[in-house]
């Protein structure tokens, strides 16, 4: 299942990054870029844009550069987003909530089909046109709207358990935003969001600066 | 201001995993723990750890490895995460809440001092004993709290304003959870976090699985 294992995660950021540079240059009428280009709206090196790239073929036209659209297409469906992707937030809560109405989630094609909660205050209610189902009803929701993708929102004691859940629900691959490491079956792709890790990057660099 | 910029970005994010580690191994007694120990724990090979370690001296003893908690107190040295750092939040929509209550941020020495508005509805009100407080009064909050830190949880479309604002108010360090790029004056340490990118390192492994 993990076809392309050998590609550095960081790798697969980065097209992340250079796929929302090509858009926005294609979107402003800008057809040819360069490694350059992309480098420097990404604020990586020139070398590392043909580097990463280069995992996945020959692209672009030595001492011309890359057609923006055509680089672009070809990254999103390298990254698989040139479909649609079904996925569930499990957790009602504030950061659920929050999740639901993230802007950039839509606009990458990811569509969140329902939020999970056990609170019978919460089930049943909408958020911003998305149902809050109960956790219990999770098995068959997920056949129902062919969810493929789970973001855990709970606190971390509950986070290992909706992980068991939706692994045995059929979910895939797994956002996991609980402040705690879980575990998953090695078939299951599982990333853990550390939010605090994201401001330590700033204090490594502001620490006696 | 930059004083580390040669250290890979990733070698931070991997300090932080390290760190957290090392801290569960000290809890549960474990006194010495080699690179393998680190490394099966955190998802990196062995020599991985021991490259990111060089960066920053010679820790551990060959053929014993490391003493627990004295690595985890470098390690949280080398992160600023010796001492604890004023965090202000911009926006008391649902991610600024759900920030606001992110149990990780105080489990690692981040005090979130003021979640900062401008809809006259919230200012005035507190999120669990965090008060919110107009955005107008950014420049004296900042000072009064002595906040270093600041996090950007509005909409798109506002997410350089408030960054402009925060930087004029003296912020040194910023995360930009919106979804667009802002820029900012060099000497400021900007990270954007996005999230829909998280979800894209599941979508890489799944396609065409």
């Amino acid at each position: 299942m993990l076809k392309k294992i050998k590609i550095p995660d960081a790798t697969i950021g980065r097209l992340s990054l250079y796929s929302r540079y090509l858009i926005e240059a294609h979107e402003k009428g800008i057809t040819t870029v360069s490694s350059q280009h992309i480098a420097k709206a990404t604020g990586v090196t020139p070398a590392q844009v043909r580097k990463d790239l280069a995992y996945f073929g020959e692209f672009g036209t030595r001492g011309v550069g890359y057609n923006s659209k055509e680089l672009y297409n070809y990254i999103m469906k390298i990254l698989g987003l040139d479909k649609h992707w079904s996925v569930a937030i499990v957790g009602a809560g504030n950061l659920g909530k929050a999740l639901s109405q993230y802007k950039g989630f839509y606009q990458r094609g990811f569509d969140i089909a329902c939020i999970f909660d056990n609170d019978p205050k919460k089930v049943g209610k909408k958020i911003s046109n998305i149902n809050i189902c109960h956790l219990d009803s999770l098995n068959e929701k997920v056949k129902e709207l062919k969810i493929t993708l789970g973001i855990i929102a709970v606190p971390a004691q509950a986070a290992q358990e909706v992980a068991d859940k939706l692994v045995k629900a059929g979910i895939r691959g797994i956002i996991n935003f609980a402040p705690i490491n879980i575990t998953v079956d090695e078939n299951i792709i599982l990333r853990r969001v550390d939010l605090s890790a994201q401001l330590e990057y700033l204090t490594y660099y502001l620490e006696d600066a």
